[in-house]
Formats: C-alpha cells, sequence, structure tokens
C-alpha cells in the first residue's frame, strides 16, 4: 500500500507567510497579495520583503526565521529561482510544513535551473520539507475561498462545486474552471503542481480521493512524474468511488516533446499510459473541450449510467443526424415504451413523428406546454437512458422558447439532458441553457462521444490485486547490463512457477534426439540449445514438423552443423526436442518490459505473421488481477481471433487468462526480471491450455534463480 | 457524357407564379409573399388563389390557366399535397418550365403520398416540367436576392458569398447559412430539394459546378436519389476545379434509417458513398460544424494547402497540446527558417520559446505591436502552410487584444489562420473575431481535423476514365435471376480479357489428371469443375499441395469420389489441375457487386484467412482507372502487407493495379455481369505478375459469352 500525504494544511492553512509579495502594481506578487487579502484565512499572512517601503512596511519582515514564533502551515514563494533554495531551507529550519514556489526557471530552464532543482529535491528528501511547484500558478481553495494564487482571474472564476480539479499548467485548469462556471457543478479544489518537483498529480489526486467535499475528479497531465504513485492515487480513488477524468498530453511525438520542454517532466508512452488509465478505471479523454463536458456530465445530478439514448427534435434532418451519430459512437437508440408513445401523441400533432427520434416538428413549439410534456414523456420512460436534443439553427424566439422549456425541465427529471447547439449563431436560447449550467453542446458529435465516455465512468471494474507500495522505475532499476536466459533455462523457471511450457528433451546426441522424438510422438520441433544464441531463428536453428525417427536423427546432425558454421563461438548445449502443437491453435505473443513511467508493464497480442502487420497488443501495469486479464483480450482490436473462426474452434480463451496471471505472479515474484518475450504462445482449442512455445528473459541479475 | 439540365431560369427567374400564397398572418404562404416581395425579381408575381379577399384580391388569378399569356419561369406551389398533381399538370399545359413544390405529404407520408408522388413523376416524364421538391423550403438565392421560400429566416441569412449550398432538409441548410455569416466566405446561393422527386442533388451540384459565381461547393446528404448522376456531377465539379465538401447522413444504421424516413430517399450504404466521394475527390466530413469549417477554411482567400502547422500562443499548455493535436492528425510542425527565428528573438522577452510551438509569453502580449510582427514573421516564413493560435482561456484584456490584433493581420498575410477559442466563455475576444469571419474553433481536435480535410482537397486525383451516361442501377437490372458461371467458364472469360489465370488442364479421369500435373510441374493443385458446385471447398473439392503423379492419380480418383457421394446430382466435368502458387505471394480478393445506389463497384482487400479478420477492403464505382487502382490499393488500412514483409519480398502491385483496371474494363465490356469474386488473386513478388486463382461471375443473362 502506498501512503499518500495529508494535505490538509496546504489546501486549507491558517498562517501563511509570503515571500516575495510585492507592492509593484500589477506584479504577480501584488496579485498574490490581493488574493490573499479577498481569502477567507484563519489565520494570519506574514509577508517577507526587505525592499517594501510606506506604508505597507509594517506588515513585512526582513526574512523567515525574523517571522514571531507562530505556527506557519505554507510558506508562499514568488521570488527568483537561485533564491529559492535557500528560503527553502530558512523555511524547513522554522518547521514549515509546505511550501508553495510560483516561480519558473527550475527544470523547464537549462542546466542551471535543474541544478536548483536538484538542491530542492535534496533539501525535500532530508528536510521533511514538501514543495508543491515550482513554476506553477499556485493553489486555489475555491471551496474555502482560499487563493494563494498570483492569478488575476481568482475573484473571477468562483464558482463552486464538488469538483476536483488536477493540473500542471495554468492554463488549461483556467480553462476547465471557465467551463464549469455554471449550475450545480463547479470547481471545488484547484491543484496545479507546475513541474512537480515533490508533491505532484498522484498526491493531489489521493488527497481528493479523501476528501468528502469531492465527487469528481478531473486531470490535466502533460508528463508523468511518478508512474506508480499516480497509478497507485487513481486505485484509490476507484477504490473511493470517485471517477477520475483525464486528459493526457503528449500522445503524438510533436506533443510529447512540447510538453516535455514545458513542464520538464516525461510524456511517457501513450499507449502504456492508456491501458494504465483503463486499468485503474479511469476515463481518458481525447481533449479539454472534452474534459469540460465528460466532467460536467459525471458531475451532475442526473449522471448517465445508460447509452440508451432518445433523440427529441422539430427537425427531421437534425433528428436523423443526432440518430446518425448515436449509432457511430456504439451508443443505442432507446426503443420508447408504448405508453411514452401515447402520451407523445397526445400532445403533437398527427404528422409528428412519436418514434425515437422524435420528431415534434416546429409547429409543436409554438406551444411550451405541449414541448414541456414530451420532454416528460421521455423521461418517464424506465427505457430511455439520456435526452439528446439536437437543435440546428437558432430560429429566434422558437428556439429561445425551447431552451427555456428545456432549462425549466431538466431541473426536475432524473434524467441527464444534452442539447446540442448546432449552429453558430449562439442566440439568446445558446446563452440561457449556458447560464442555466446545461452546457449546451455544439457538436452533434462530441455531445454523443462525451456521453459514450460518460456512460463508460459506470462500467464494472476489474478487481484489485494485492500491490507493493509505489517506488518509481528509476529506483527500481539501477542495473546497467542485463542477463539473458535462454529458452532452456527460461522455460525450466516457467515450467517451476506452474506456467505450462511443452514436454522436451534435451537431446546431446543424434540417437537421444531420436529417442526423445519416439517418446515424445510425432510431430516434434528441434531447437538448438545454446545460452549465446538467443535468436534461434536467425541462425536456422528452429526445425518444425518433423515426422520419424530417420528425420530426427539427420536434423540433429543439421542443425548443430549449421549452427557451427554460422556462430563458430557458441557453446552448443544440444538440441531440444519438444512436442509440436498443431495449427488449430492460435499463436499469440505475451511479453514483458519496463516502462520508464509506470515501471514493469505486460502485454498480450496477436502472435505469428500479425505481429508486425497489426501490431494488435493490449498492456497492463503488473501485477495483475484475471479481471485485468479478461479485460486485456477483450480490447484487442481483433479479439474475434480467439473465437470460432472459419472451420477452428474457439480458443482456450480462459487457459490464456490464467497464464498471464501466472506470468504476472511469477514476474512479482522476480523482481530481477526487466524485460521477457513469450512468442509463441500457443492457445489450444477450448480444454486443451495455453503454452509459451518460446521464451527469453532478461534480468537485471545474472539467472542463478534458475539452477 | 451525363448531360445536366440548364438551371439558369429557377435559379434567377424573371416572372413567378405563385400556387398557394396565403393571407392568413404568419402561414407559409404569407412568409413566402412577404419574402418575394423583399426579392430583387427582373418580373412579376402571378397569385393563384381563389380565396384571397380584401385588398390582395386585385392580384389574385383563381387557377394558374387563367393568367395573362406572358411567359413565367417558375412556379412556386405551397398547397396540400392532394392538389398538387393537378396544378402541376396545369403549368405544364402553360409551358412554365420549373416548379418549386414545397407542401409535404409525398414519399415520406406513406402509400397515399407515395402516390401522389408517382403521379408527379410520370408527368415529369412526359410533360417535360422539371420540378424542384417536394417537402422543401423553397429556393434561395442569397446573390440576387430572390427569396423564393416561405422561411422567416429569408431576410436574415443573407450574408453573400461564393459558397454554393446543396441540401435536403432545411435545418440544415440554415445551420450552414448560419455559420457562413460573417467576412469574406458566405453562401451565394442555396437549393434544397427536399423528396428530389425530380431535379435533385446532382443536378444542383452540377449547376453550381457551371456557375461562375460559385468557387466551392458544400452538400448535405441525406439520401442518395441518383447516385451515377451524382457522381457524374461531382466528376464535373472536379473538372471545373470547384471543391465538393459533403456530410453525408446515415452512416450508421440508426442513421440511414431516419434519413430515409426524413426525405423518403435511400441512404446507400456507407462504406461505398464514401469510396464514390473520394474516387471524384469530394471531402466527406464527419460533423454539421465540421462541414462549416473545412467550408470556410477552403473557400477563404487564404486557402489551405500545405499541411505544416505553426502554433503560436501564450500558454505553454495550450502549445503542448496544439502540437499534440496536430500529431494525431497526422500534419507536420513546421521548422521555423532561421531568419523567422530572429525576427521572432527580436520582438520577445528572452524566456519565450522561439521554436514551434511558439510561446510569446503573456509578457508579450501586453504589447500588440510585438504579437503583430510574431504573427508577420511566422507567416512570411515559407515552410509554413498554416497559423494555428490556441487561446486556453479567455482572460479579459488581454485576450481581447490578442485578437484584435489577429483580426488586423488575417486580413494583411496569405496563410490561413486558425484561432481556437478553447474555453466555454466565448468573451469579446471570440466574438471579435467571429465578426471579423475568422471562425475561432472551439476546440483544437476540430481545428486540426478541418486543417487536414482542407489541405486534403489539395490532393492531385487520380485521372478520370470515359465513362457513360448515368443512368441508374435500377434501371440497368431488372433481372429477377441471376445465372453463375463457374470456375472452368469464366477463368476462360478472363483469359481472353487479357486477365492473368494459372495455367490449367482440364483432366477427365485419373490418367489425364497425371499427365497433366507432369506437364505443369509440381507441385500442382487439383479441383473439381462442376457448373453446379460453386463453393468447391465446402465438398472437399480443392487439394493443394500436390507432389508426384501417384497423388494426382490417387486424389483424382478422391476428388471424384467424395464430390459424388456429397453433391449426386451434380455433373462433375472432370478435375482442374492448375500449377500451385507458392507461398511467397500475397493472397488478395477482388470482387464486383451491384450497390443499390451507384451501380457497380469494384472490391479488393486482403484474402486468405484476413478476409473475415480484417474486413481490409477499399471500392471504387465502376470503371476505374489507375490511378483510381492505385488509391484503393493505399487505402487499405494494412497496405503495408504488399510491402516487403518479414522474409517475403514485396508484392508486384503493379501488377495488381493492372488485374483492377483489366477487370473493371471487362466487366464494361459485359453489362451483364452482375457480381463476381475473384478469390484468391495472388500477388507474386515484384516481376511475377497477379493471378486470379478462383472465380465465380453471376449475370443476369445465361453466360452464352464464354462458348
Amino acid at each position: 500500500m502506498t501512503v499518500f500525504p495529508d494535505l490538509s494544511k496546504l489546501v486549507q492553512p491558517r498562517n501563511l507567510v509570503v515571500v516575495g509579495g510585492s507592492q509593484k502594481p500589477n506584479s504577480e506578487g501584488a496579485r498574490l497579495l490581493n488574493n490573499l487579502a479577498a481569502s477567507n484565512l484563519g489565520g494570519e499572512v506574514f509577508v517577507v520583503n526587505p525592499k517594501m517601503t510606506g506604508e505597507e512596511k509594517q506588515r513585512c519582515w526582513p526574512s523567515v526565521s525574523s517571522i514571531p514564533p507562530v505556527a506557519i502551515d505554507v510558506a508562499l514563494v514568488l521570488v527568483r529561482a537561485a533564491l529559492v533554495p535557500g528560503i527553502l531551507r530558512e523555511c524547513a529550519n522554522r518547521n514549515i510544513p509546505f511550501a508553495i514556489v510560483m516561480s519558473s526557471g527550475f527544470d523547464e530552464a537549462g542546466p542551471e535551473g535543474q541544478a536548483l532543482g536538484a538542491e530542492i529535491r535534496a533539501l525535500c528528501a532530508t528536510a521533511g520539507l514538501r514543495v508543491y511547484g515550482p513554476n506553477c500558478p499556485g493553489l486555489t481553495n475555491i471551496r474555502d475561498r482560499v487563493g494563494m494564487t498570483f492569478s488575476p482571474a481568482y475573484k473571477t472564476d468562483i464558482h463552486c462545486g464538488r469538483v476536483g480539479l488536477v493540473t500542471q499548467g495554468g492554463g488549461a485548469g483556467r480553462n476547465v474552471l471557465q467551463g464549469l462556471a455554471f449550475g450545480a457543478v463547479g470547481v471545488g479544489l484547484w491543484l496545479s503542481g507546475g513541474n512537480e518537483i515533490d508533491l505532484g498529480s498522484a498526491e493531489f489526486i489521493a488527497h481528493m480521493a479523501n476528501d468528502p467535499d469531492i465527487d469528481v475528479i478531473t486531470v490535466v497531465l502533460e508528463g508523468i512524474k511518478h508512474g506508480k504513485r499516480l497509478a497507485a492515487a487513481l486505485e484509490l480513488a476507484r477504490e473511493r468511488g470517485k471517477p477520475v477524468v483525464i486528459l493526457k498530453v503528449g500522445r503524438s511525438e510533436y506533443g510529447a516533446k512540447a510538453a516535455a520542454s514545458h513542464t520538464g517532466s516525461i510524456a511517457g508512452a501513450a499507449h502504456v499510459n492508456r491501458a494504465v488509465f483503463r486499468q485503474f478505471g479511469a476515463i481518458e479523454v481525447d481533449d479539454i473541450d472534452e474534459l469540460v463536458a465528460v466532467t460536467r456530465l459525471i458531475a451532475s445530478p442526473a449522471r448517465p449510467t445508460s447509452s440508451a439514448v432518445a433523440v427529441i427534435t422539430f427537425s427531421g434532418g437534425a433528428g436523423a443526424m443526432a440518430a446518425d451519430h448515436t449509432g457511430l459512437q456504439g451508443l443505442q437508440l432507446a426503443n420508447l415504451a408504448p405508453d411514452t408513445v401515447s402520451r407523445l401523441r397526445a400532445c403533437l400533432p398527427h404528422f409528428a413523428s412519436t418514434s425515437n427520434p422524435v420528431d415534434v416538428t416546429a409547429d409543436a413549439l409554438k406551444n411550451p406546454d405541449s414541448t414541456s410534456a414530451c420532454l416528460r414523456a421521455i423521461a418517464d420512460d424506465p427505457g430511455v437512458g439520456a435526452i439528446v436534443i439536437p437543435i440546428p439553427a437558432d430560429y429566434a424566439a422558437i428556439t429561445d422558447s425551447l431552451s427555456q422549456v428545456v432549462a425549466d425541465v431538466a431541473l426536475e427529471i432524473a434524467k441527464p439532458i444534452l442539447p446540442v447547439w448546432m449552429s453558430r449563431r449562439l442566440g439568446p436560447g445558446f446563452e440561457l441553457m449556458e447560464q442555466r449550467g446545461l452546457g449546451p453542446f455544439t457538436s452533434l458529435s462530441s455531445a454523443l462521444s462525451a456521453l459514450r465516455k460518460a456512460v463508460g465512468s459506470g462500467d464494472p471494474v476489474a478487481a484489485s490485486v494485492e500491490r507493493e507500495g509505489a517506488t518509481d522505475p528509476s529506483q527500481d532499476c539501477a542495473a546497467d547490463r542485463l542477463f539473458a536466459s535462454g529458452e532452456a533455462a527460461a522455460k525450466q523457471m516457467l515450467s517451476r512457477a506452474g506456467i505450462p511450457v511443452p514436454e522436451g528433451i534435451l537431446a546431446k546426441t543424434p540417437e537421444e534426439a531420436a529417442d526423445a522424438a519416439e517418446k515424445l510422438g510425432f510431430p516434434v520441433v528441434m531447437k538448438v540449445a545454446s545460452e549465446q544464441i538467443l535468436h534461434k531463428t536467425e541462425v536456422n536453428g528452429v526445425r518444425l514438423s518433423i515426422l520419424s525417427t530417420q528425420q530426427a536423427t539427420s536434423t540433429f546432425r543439421d542443425i548443430v552443423g549449421t549452427v557451427g558454421i554460422l556462430r563458430p563461438e557458441a557453446r552448443i548445449d544440444g538440441v531440444l526436442v519438444e512436442k509440436m502443437f498443431d495449427e488449430r491453435g492460435r499463436e499469440m505473443l505475451v511479453g514483458i518490459h519496463t516502462d520508464e513511467v509506470f515501471g514493469r508493464v505486460i502485454t498480450v497480442g496477436l502472435g505469428g505473421i500479425f505481429v508486425e502487420l497489426l501490431k494488435d497488443v493490449s498492456h497492463r501495469m503488473l501485477p495483475i488481477s484475471e479481471g485485468d486479464a479478461k479485460q486485456m483480450l477483450g480490447e484487442l482490436r481483433h479479439a474475434a481471433w480467439l473465437n470460432e473462426f472459419r472451420n477452428r474452434p474457439a480458443a482456450d480463451i480462459e487457459a490464456l487468462e490464467a497464464l498471464l496471471v501466472r506470468i504476472s505472479s511469477f514476474a512479482m515474484e522476480h523482481t530481477e526480471i526487466e524485460e521477457a518475450e513469450f512468442n509463441p504462445v500457443w492457445v489450444g482449442p477450448k480444454g486443451e491450455g495455453a503454452y509459451a512455445l518460446d521464451a527469453l528473459i532478461l534480468s537485471t541479475t545474472p539467472p542463478t534463480f534458475s539452477q
């Protein structure tokens, strides 16, 4: 179990010290003091600034150590980078538990800045001080009205709600605050750790997971500093039942590079990040407008839990488009109950369409009571999960009145309503719905995509597994060389760990090979055995479909002869004779590698000729549960490959899942394993099991455990 | 060549007759008369309405035939459906060339309506009258200020430009008009044919292709009435150099059903529609907001032609996100020239980022001259194709001033500028850019996606092929039964048409089979030959890898014996012995089928085990050019399968392209072919050709031509 620090005093401090508060009009320092003056603090603000003059002087102290001996919770630091380490040392000496460093000029600013960063890290490690920042806009506790930030917008964006917001840079956070500025949904707490030199997203998410006044956690990540801690925080949020919505920047190479230079952190491999988010039940979104939209849907009193959509509109064309996007997103159009249809008929003209998509026609809009009755009838239908209202254009009074009805009804029903204002003319109707917190979408595709993701947040999650405390890969593996275990040794280890491998006999002579083949039963496979040869096919060291004793004898000679010529330096231990698995099975691959962010990751994918062509793989951080294994296989784009296919019977999926879990446990027992490849893994027809037909393991220590 | 009607008099009429003009306040008839009163008509409006009273009466006539004998160009009909056929007959008798029928209650309204529709169609076919509608909002000629529509918004949405707009329903058209309401881009002509009972999208697109005052054609299609005419119109637009942007509703099953019930037309198969749009160079978009955005980009004076993006921002985080989406869309981040970087350095603070994404920092924004200079420097860089400006949040005066600078500079530079207002707080800065016609995007993903599609409109297009005049599939193939040609007959036809098939010998006895195999050289393939057996593998009638004379003899007996038991009724003509093609080749499939909208379509895809697993195919309407064949292969998701792969040499792609073109020509010569399957097609290593290893042809007439 990973233990996260208690951040209560950081988030809701009593006494504060500000180092770098300034009088210069409109400077960051002045704005910080101004925001603090507008805050509800339980204690006092001490300003350290030897240069202050005039009236302000009476409230200033020349240094942190000169402040009267009261308990101070947080130091706010906004001076140039070079001075920061010294000031933090003073804070540590004064037993101040937290510092928020807003200054920039550290890891994002070349070797000099990186040296200053290292100094701060060392201080945190030894002196017990916890640092938030640097290179950040500060901390905004909207719920308690504490603005420890220099942002001039602090006093504007204070629409409070139960969303916890975690960002690294300031712009993204401000965007979300402005996006959740009306109605029932708003941000209660915004933590934005910039370079995350010490405290970071993981600690912030964990804090919010434990915070009883936060329901949904919304995260923008540019880089990931501590992958395992982040994973642990996501797992904690899942345990606490708090949905986490994440926008991860850096999914393309350009984005990764730009994000790294912005906050000086590692973007990570997009496919691994995505897999880990799924593993821990977080919802990944594609853009910041989608982050806002999905957050709003999930944090709304009427959170979408079913993907059955009812479309209601006054334009047949718009209804058809909404139906189209419903299908394109893989959602369902609800079948309206007969009772619902009767209620609709009662309040609509005869030429209106009372099946889904419901077209009330423009005529009916002239009567708001009838529109309202229709909406209520649809909302009452137990088969309807969400109501989508496409509005193709601004029709002045007509759409104004519709918006009014929608906003009124939305307050009274328990189902989510998604109005879609499709026109760029954002008339009064749009504005009304925005003000009432309905967050009208501006495109159908974004509405239905957000709905799909929001509904997905209610998906059943894979069961958790026992985890170690989160340390990070940089600490795990400092090895600068790796030791390889070839096929024979690796299979021996696997076999001991209960992982099925083919029955095999190591033959030292042609005669032994023939005996082994007879004993195993034809056809057999024969492979060169040598610790020095890791890629056996490259030296023609693997022969399939050996059908007779005679062929076994000659194949032994041929393998030893060929390999001897191609790799004269290699010590040949013999030839491994194995039972051959037949073509009714599927070839899969399983691997383990070490991700620079999340540590060791297990991969499963389609093997054989599909490997390079399809690149169809899925990943999970180690260790995995049975549920994880099941989800991994389900995520494969061509998961159908394992089902009954042409004349082949369905594959033994349960055996493959069990194999994945065993390989995960095996790797957890052998922390020295850095990389492994089991390719191919043969998955037989149902009931016939899954076997690792080949294996290669790279470890940080010599493979003594295989003896 | 398809000949399209001249619609000049429809679009810009002199004298008009209105049947159904009404005095009832706010009725559709009254609004129509009101819009006509506000129009610039060259002639007179005659109103037919026996019921009109009072002042209006003097301008009314009791019937179309009672109107004075002047030349009338267009009749506008807005009476209940049942009366429409009679009125149209009167119009035809009066030699009125065009009628616009706005009334609904036809094909979209059950059997009664469909009967009325049929009556109108018959009249059009015999009397020379051309009908626009029914079930439509009318025709809006914005450029010449002629509003033949009952829409109350006619007088509002008249921002004129050089875009031609074609829709079926009214809502979608209104949406586009409202979306293109500012700046240099606007709609000149909006044609919206509703049910398209006679004139339709094809005629409208063709008219706009020939209209010197239209530059870009923007289309919303719910259904496609006349596929081949539509294709001919798209081809005409391409010849005239007019980009066509299309939103096709009905890409999912729900959408197809809803669209069909809205306008009573066929949605068509989404994958075929998409292929035909590509074939004729039209740009397909995914949503109506994207339709507006892509149209604006293409119709702008600074149309994007290069995918090299420069990002300029004042927020590092927003810059990273924009870079990310640039990469995700497959676009490039431009490398800024050294001169550009020097110019940026000269006007930015030292801590600003002068590489792409350029971060001018919030400080620089305080000086509009410096922002303006930066924008100009980037615009002058020859390596920059488009400038994306992400604005993460509304920062009041800061973003207002930025918007002003962007709008001013945009007027003076020749490169497209894409501002992205990422926040939901659509402050004055957003409004300013909107009013100035910059069409600020509201999400990064939509901005970069629209840019990608707009740039794609400049892609080189496949060369055209000689086409027949466009008739439609319903007319082509009235056959109610099809005749099958089995492998032997089909291969004979192919061979005559110059399409490579394997060398083969039909053996009637085991001895002939052995001789044939020896003559062809081992290994050979043997297949049962029988016109009654179309699916040979199902009766175990195909044997591969026959290696010896002895095996050939026994295989002959075995095939004839097995098939005789499984299909005793089938007449067996013998066994086809063919040279076997080796495993260095790729298995592909080629097919022809008849699409209900576009007629015969050719398909190519990955064959063998990939068929069901990957469903990786691409399509084109017949006939195809060499360029089409090349594009088809390029569109395959796994096109890399044909490249050098593992130990296999690259495939003979040229031979496969040639095979596709020959099959297309073959089908064009044999119009009786309704369906054909060539599976597998073996594509050998470069220089070794492509061969149809199996063939099955279904025709509307018996295969006499194969004799």
